[in-house]
């Protein structure tokens, strides 16, 4: 969904005024004059990124100009208080050449209506790879049209002595407090209201909540705050590593370098990439793709394995293991794949690039932990945990197996598998350099989309478990104590339980108003009976016993497609709550009526062309442990995220390397890491880590 | 709602069995032998309760005996490990006398609406205001019918230091993380993402959360999660400090000690209530008042002054402040009021008991600090923040005077001013001796329960501005050093935004499914409108500008009753959502055809008996900032919040106060107040706060 990259339509007319905070002509460009990075953004301490500038000329509309963009515009950039010099002058590199395109927007939702676009012509230049060293502000300001757009950044002043030596970062996708609360309820024995046992993330010793908005919108996607986690600097909504800006070319817009690439670049640190989605969705792709569009999925693959190859930009060779679903974006279309990159054969591809390929959980067992590994075991996302291990004949018949031949994924492992080998092997290879592994139960999210409670919480309590055998895993590999351990989530579902349901009840009357009785609020929600006594049946790994009690939990969001609920587990596969009706438009959605047959209908409060819930803005929670942790107590940005990561693993650079003059040729002649004499180099500082580099 | 306290009904008849969980014959006792404090139970050292025992034998149903309980149970207690004696050897008091009575329930709905209940017979006896005071384990064990029921129970090994010299409690009733997000969205104006200013509770240094549920149900109410923070004991819905036995009498179930009761007792700590509720509400009711049943509104109110009068207990002389609303329990009902305890006088019962009253925002600023202070501003609950502030209007005509005279209660002091007036007549009464002040932002919790998004807002607006000014105060008296500082919530309910909705588009169109078309979900959420650049009509206080903007947010909750939504702030005073409609039983409720008349319809998840929004699961934040600050932090219980602040203010006891043998009379003869020599009584091992008691 473009709502800026519409065709060109030509033309002059009316339209009704709006105060232009809702649908926006550009995120973060207010008036006509655009800078990216824009006015208010952090930045890391010599963290590379990429300038562009925009000049807009609306030739319609509420805004309209005489249409002709000032291309003549000129960009200045100084400390705070001190002389601005033009960009080139600052950087030290060449003046970009200018670029020029237009687009259209709708000013809201009644020139949609009325198929009424507003056309905005364009002047562009955009100066690449740069970086800030020094702390403090700075102020770069665009001057067009006589008169000036002005954006204040701030470059943190972060300390670059280096306090963990890996990082294990979990993502709940979409996971919030609420969510952990009811997982709880369901899975830990509770007796007069003490809890028995608790979740492996209600033991951290450090708790703080992020904030998880766009940059310019209040709700946010998994791409845009993935990136603002990974990278330190918020974008708009289906951006990955990039700010948005307004051309077509969805590779062009101006990047900013990621943990991953940070992690390399300083220190060679080794990274892992850990998924139950298909592998080129948003949140793994976060870590080393940079594209105006999340769905570039070819590309996103690419970026894995090679980096950014059509601009000079970091340095990148690619993680030591990557794990997930997403098969269709690996083989070739003749060989049964959607969407590769180019249509090669991405297994080939990372096999050249030194990876062994594994498929199954019994290949990712038996693999050597001394190899580079890419592991894909399944078409599109892996299969839930509930019907892994509870209603197991849900993971026949899906014809997803990873080599794309159309047989079923029988053998795939969870997120508890996929982790602990990634810790073996991050282990066995980074020896003294540290590893970042990035871990992420991504359906949570997309079950709770599907307003699938059940098997949402079900994801929630395999990364519960997956922390658990974590924590247990560094122990015996002795490297705990250097692990700085993050759990938190990129943004919300507004999920919370409210009650019990007596599904007997229920399902012996047919009126729905009648069947509304059946829940029980206050005190006569109960106690949870999905744990009963005795009789665990997956060991002391914390899940519940029972999917299917009498009474279960009366929950959901106010996000809503029309639906029908009726607070049963769906024992037949993930569920499916809105659907089209034959003779109504494929972009209107209506209670699916295989669903819930014998539950009462809530109608939606989100756009009947809405098949799924949507996310929420609650702030969602951040839990720590490990060295470094204190840092992240109380409440922050999602972006400090970032910034405390970057703190623990010593990434700040406040001078530039030595030899840096500027701009170069990607095989250039410069300190390839971006290192340098001087610096606190892991290993150099700190005896506890060894030998140095 | 008391499903257990129904008329007698004699005879034998089957009933559907069941897994009794979550219909339950008495909350924390599913054997036929109950324990009060029931197993699994913590304690403060030294802190008083109740102990009542119960020998059930049901008449009838699926748990059906003879129908005699064995009168000649015995009730054993010892530590752990040691040899168990009998309750009045232990403690050293007279054996209490028997008591009989029987009582009803419903197994479950079927047997609900074919009105068969349970009959059960019951013996039992209650030992009153005894103490545990050597940290540790404890077994009690009822010995009835050939059989035990046995109740663990664990002393809290807690230091007798004191650390903080005052505690300032903020509950903001009802307020998750979610509206905390979503408040901040509409008061506080953001750039690019950065927010130029956040709530004060986003600045406390320590974060924690708590879980809320009930002893025997995972949904709570605000009564017995009042009780878990006031005293370490969680109990049953609707219960006030004391766990709910079967007996009818709502008074004599077992009690427990508040942290108010202690720190008056232990150190003569002043106290200060302070709610936006009518004070006989369970939040401010839960400091004092110790019954089953939270409507019993006159008790509560007396025990305010009086304390409990019936029992032995403890030692109250009644809090240095009162400041709420709820005058119909204060004026006689000969004079106005609903109903006051033995229909009495309460403003004159308050003058006999030394305190001045005020009854406006003028009186309550004129009146000294030096004097003891009733403030009651209103009948019911107190004028809400949005029509105090922006729809004035809606304060007139309600004829809510608190001298009950009919008159328009038009000179309300907010949160702001009673918190702040509490705090400068506890400081000048309370010398070195230190206080505790409770304040409650009641109607965050009341205006979610009607669905009145804006009105809640504003509520937890006002708490965090009162926040603000308090610390200010506490400064400028110079004791902010000395005081804790912990702002929480009691529960939650599951709110959440999920977008933005142009209201125009909403009004304009009248099909719902188009309607819906206005909701606009991640990027075309926007920016919020609420804040707008300058002209903040409220000073600094962060409030919005703008309670309708064309844009609002599209937010709820997924507990509801049938309603509209047009997401459009109510103007004409707070919302009602759903109402009777003639020829429906007055049980029934549907949406208000009043209500949102422009919106679509929404139908509700709750029973058609609800009207209104209720509670959730979800854990609740804590912020917590002064002297010992760090202990709160991480995830736990509610109960915990009790065992930190009584840590805080050095209310544990580890030995018994010298001189106590055991049971005595009212006007004793022992140390008044449980001190006796050797303790470490605040003042005399800390220098720091002066002369010693």
């Amino acid at each position: 969904m473009l709502p800026f990259r519409s065709l060109l339509v030509a033309g002059a007319f009316l339209l009704q005024t709006t105060a232009a905070q809702t649908f926006q002509r550009l995120g973060t460009c207010p008036t006509l004059g655009c800078i990216f990075p824009p006015d208010q953004q952090d930045f890391l301490a010599g963290q590379y990124f990429d300038i562009r500038l925009e000049v807009h000329a609306p030739v319609n509309g509420s805004e309209a100009t005489n249409g002709k963009p000032d291309e003549k515009f000129t960009f200045t950039i100084g400390r705070a208080g001190k002389t601005a010099k033009s960009a080139s002058e600052f950087f030290k590199i060449n003046e970009p050449k200018l670029e020029t395109w237009n687009f259209t927007w709708y000013e809201d939702l009644f020139a949609q209506d009325l198929h009424k676009p507003s056309v905005v012509n364009v002047a562009s230049k955009a100066y690449r790879r740069v970086a800030l060293y020094t702390p403090g502000e700075y102020v770069a300001t665009l001057h067009y049209n006589g008169t000036t757009t002005t954006a204040t950044w701030l470059v943190r002043d972060i300390a670059e002595v280096r306090k963990a030596k890996n990082v294990l970062l979990f993502i709940g996708d979409g996971m919030t407090t609420n969510m952990i609360t009811a997982a709880r309820l369901i899975a830990h024995k509770s007796v007069n209201g003490r809890y028995q046992s608790t979740m492996q993330m209600d033991q951290f010793p450090v708790l703080g909540h992020q904030m998880t908005h766009s940059i310019d919108s209040f709700i946010t996607d998994s791409a845009n705050s993935a990136t603002a986690l990974y990278t330190g600097h918020k974008s708009t909504v289906n951006a990955l590593g990039v700010y948005a800006d307004s051309s077509p070319d969805p590779f062009d817009d101006p990047k900013v370098e990621t943990i991953a690439e940070l992690f390399h670049r300083l220190h060679q640190g080794h990274v892992g990439i850990v998924s139950t989605a298909f592998l080129a969705d948003a949140t793994p792709a976060a870590l080393t793709a940079h594209t105006r569009l999340r769905d570039e999925y070819g590309a996103v693959i690419d970026s894995f394995v090679h980096g950014i190859v059509n601009y000079t930009w970091t340095d990148w060779s690619g993680p030591d293991v990557i794990f997930g679903g997403g098969a269709e974006n690996f083989c070739s279309p003749k060989n049964g794949g959607t969407t590769s990159y180019m249509s090669q054969d991405y297994y080939n591809v990372f096999k050249q690039g030194g990876y062994k390929v594994v498929m199954n959980h019994t290949a990712l067992t038996a693999a050597s932990n001394k190899d580079r590994l890419l592991g894909v075991f399944s078409v599109s996302n892996m299969a839930k945990w509930l019907d892994r291990n509870v209603y197991t004949h849900n993971v026949k018949g899906n014809k997803d197996s990873p080599d794309c031949s159309g047989k079923d994924a029988t053998d795939q492992p969870g997120l508890k598998e996929m982790t602990l080998k990634a810790i073996n092997v991050l282990e066995a290879r980074s020896q003294d350099k540290g590893w970042f592994i990035m871990s992420e139960a991504a359906s949570i999210d997309k079950q709770m989309h599907t307003l699938d409670y059940d098997r949402a919480l079900g994801e929630l309590l395999e990364l519960d478990d997956t922390i658990k055998a974590s924590i247990e895993r560094l122990k015996e590999l002795g490297c705990l104590e250097n692990t700085l351990i993050i759990v938190t989530a990129d943004h919300g579902h507004g999920f919370d339980v409210f009650g019990s349901v007596d599904t007997n009840y229920l399902n012996q009357h047919d009126d729905p108003r009648v069947k509304r009785k059946a829940v029980g609020t206050y005190q006569n929600s109960g106690l949870s009976q999905y744990i009963n006594t005795g009789d665990l049946r997956y060991g002391d790994s914390n899940f519940p016993s029972n999917w299917d009690p009498r009474y279960t939990l009366a929950q959901g969001f106010s996000a809503n497609p029309d639906h029908r609920e009726n607070y049963q587990v769906h024992k037949n596969g993930p569920r499916l709550p809105a659907t089209n009706i034959t003779g109504y438009p494929k972009t209107e959605y209506f209670v699916n009526p295989k669903d819930n047959v014998n539950g009462f209908i809530i109608n939606g409060t989100i756009p009947t062309s809405a098949a799924q819930g949507v996310h929420s803005l609650s702030d969602v929670p951040v839990f720590a442990m490990g060295p470094c942790q204190e840092i992240f107590g109380g409440v922050y940005n999602n972006i400090d995220v970032f910034y405390k990561m970057a703190e623990c693993l010593g990434l700040s650079r406040k001078s530039p390397p030595k030899g840096i003059p500027g701009s170069h040729d990607k095989g250039g002649n410069w300190d390839k890491y971006g290192g340098g004499v001087g610096y606190h180099h892991y290993g150099e500082s700190n005896p506890r880590y060894g030998k140095t580099n």
